[in-house]
């Protein structure tokens, strides 16, 4: 009756059926779709169409599509007072962006007109009122850290932007160009969706006991947060300022190669690199680091020098320990680049997954069966409370 | 490479191992003490002490952990305000306990001195201080719910009081009787810990990718709040009501027998009935059902009358469906007799369950694996984005 999954961590376990991505050595498709021509063909938000809808949108289906996510960015007043009063805990470390952002997302559950239903329209809904969502509480977040205000709080930012350029707006109050719209954008796309990932799977368990959309995108955005999952874009950009404060400005090769040495001899594990799947590289991340570096190459020496810095650590880490980097390493430095303050790195991720997670949800919840595993017993045999 | 779990919902799939629990046809143990031994010769602070820490205390540890328990069950202003803010929400049905407490755990990690950290002593610390704050969220809600003031929210209740009498206390103001206080100390025990259940698969996927414990036990929430899960004691309890309501003020049997064959010929599921492990009987649920009809029997005959319409659905259940009653049927019965209003059923699940999470989330921090399965694809093969 049971089927024990070694090497643990359910790796290499079919956990369920899923038609919306499939990832594999040679590719990862959306909905049947490759990954590098949704980079290069579609937008953020038609992607995001594609995930929730199963189909590319129409010209009408989409601008339908693109109304009700900007109809929707406003977020409750409520909110953004309590946001508002996060900032101490930020400042302190106490809390960081991630923990602030699943707080927030849970209260706007408290504020959907139908929190508790879900039937395929209500999701539907949920879904779009997320996504619009998101992007703002991340924003305002930002904003209230930096000691200023939200931007234009009664409409979410400004409704004539895209979803990449006015996540960025919200974040910074300045409208980006048109190639860190791009940036944005792109990455966005790269991070919707990839089947059962540990975030993805966390709101498919949570899903599978018929609970609400609300909880379960509340649950992934915990499980997103740690350092093996989505954490590890920030975690990658960290170690990448480690290294540079180590070596000092210039890249020495020969001085990074004794850092990662050290790094290797200290079982230090390096963020951004290997993937559970992907054993001969992660298709994302090539797209991303050409995109990245043509950024780079705009903002003058300090960016080229940190996209050359990567570029150095990634060839030690395949000539020596024979490991790719993943779509995490880019994108940190991608980030940075566009200026963005390291802790909302994973909430970015979140305001892309947020789509694929949703998804899920309403895979799950069409076709349910709860997911509820067994565990081999390794405690104390049976003993008597009165007598030990 | 690849294992089919069959047929779904990794049904008998070994996810991982655990020195916690063991959930068999035959018994239910936690670290190898059988689950009636417990409820007949334990406490709930005891049984919190032996999942957290693995072995029965001695009287000096129990002392201490009582205090510390004690000592932490007071919450942090801003979210006793915030609490406040949340009852329009509850009023108008949008949210539901399990939303808040949901929302209000999340910012108990805000205020956390260290609660990014993930060491076992830290972890410990945490568990701790969540086991104590659980029961002032859920008693401060309440009372605001009914329109009264917090239970002396500078202690967070009564210092004196034993966990379950303290979680009634702050619930309605008054300080229970000492069979309330075993009837809910008992229901407490029962519902501490269970292995692999969704819930506590949620929170081990989200501690696999190294995320702290509050966002673990947030996601955990959430997945308890679903009617296949902890939500079932309340649907149980809705159920009966249901059926009160239809059938009118006695238990006849013929009206009984009549109601349920409607149910059955709607293809209606029927909460609190049935479980993914056990097929011949909850241990648990003939514990409670005992204890808590000898409550009922002291609050005279609509109490009574509920137990005795119980009992004719169950043996209903069982003659027509060969279905045993789960924990939930009789925690339904137990929790209305002692006068607790239904949509704090499963938050009290939590107060509860919140002890296993965390141990839970403990061994998978201290023997981490990324937990992360596959899916099987069955989208629409390879397309292009600009052919169609």
């Amino acid at each position: 009756m049971t089927t024990t999954a070694k090497p643990g961590g359910l790796e290499g376990v079919i956990a369920g059926e899923t038609s919306i991505c499939r990832v594999d050595q040679t590719s990862l498709l959306y909905r049947g779709y490759e990954i590098a021509d949704l980079a290069e063909n579609a937008t953020f938000e038609e992607v995001a169409y594609l995930l929730l809808e199963g189909e590319k949108p129409t010209e009408n289906q989409l601008a339908t599509f693109k109304t009700q996510l900007v109809s929707e960015r406003m977020i409750h007043p409520d909110i953004t007072a309590w946001l508002k009063t996060a900032v101490p805990a930020l400042k302190e470390k106490r809390a960081v962006p991630m923990d602030v952002l699943r707080t927030a997302v849970s209260m706007v559950g408290h504020a959907d007109p139908r929190c508790q239903a879900i039937d395929a329209e209500s999701n539907l809904r949920k879904a779009i009122r997320l996504t619009a969502k998101i992007p703002t509480i991340i924003g305002q977040m930002q904003r209230f850290l930096d000691g200023h205000d939200a931007v234009e709080p009664e409409t979410g930012g400004d409704p004539t932007l895209s979803h990449a350029a006015n996540l960025l707006f919200q974040m910074t109050g300045e409208k980006p160009g048109a190639e860190a719209e791009k940036v944005m954008d792109v990455s966005l796309i790269l991070y919707a969706e990839h089947d059962f990932n540990a975030s993805t799977f966390t709101s498919r368990v949570i899903a599978g006991t018929l609970s609400d959309m609300h909880g379960a995108v509340c649950g992934a955005i915990a499980a997103l947060k740690g350092p093996l999952h989505g954490g590890a874009n920030e975690a990658a950009m960290d170690m990448l300022a480690e290294i540079r404060r180590d070596i000092g400005p210039e890249n020495d090769e020969a001085k990074i190669t004794e850092w990662m040495h050290r790094a290797f001899a200290e079982k230090r594990k390096l963020m951004g690199f290997g993937h559970r799947v992907y054993k001969n590289g992660d298709h994302r991340a090539g797209i991303l680091h050409e995109l990245g570096k043509k950024a780079a190459a705009t903002r003058g020496h300090e960016f080229n020098r940190l996209f050359e810095l990567g570029e150095i650590v990634q060839k030690i880490m395949l000539e020596e320990k024979n490991i790719h980097p993943n779509v995490d390493f880019p994108c940190g430095m991608t980030y940075f680049t566009l200026g963005i303050p390291v802790p909302q790195y994973t909430p970015i991720f979140v305001a892309s997954r947020v789509t694929g997670w949703c998804a899920h949800i309403m895979e799950q919840h069409a076709n349910n069966r709860l997911i509820r595993p067994r565990a081999d017993y390794a405690g104390p045999a049976l003993r008597s409370w009165n007598e030990s």
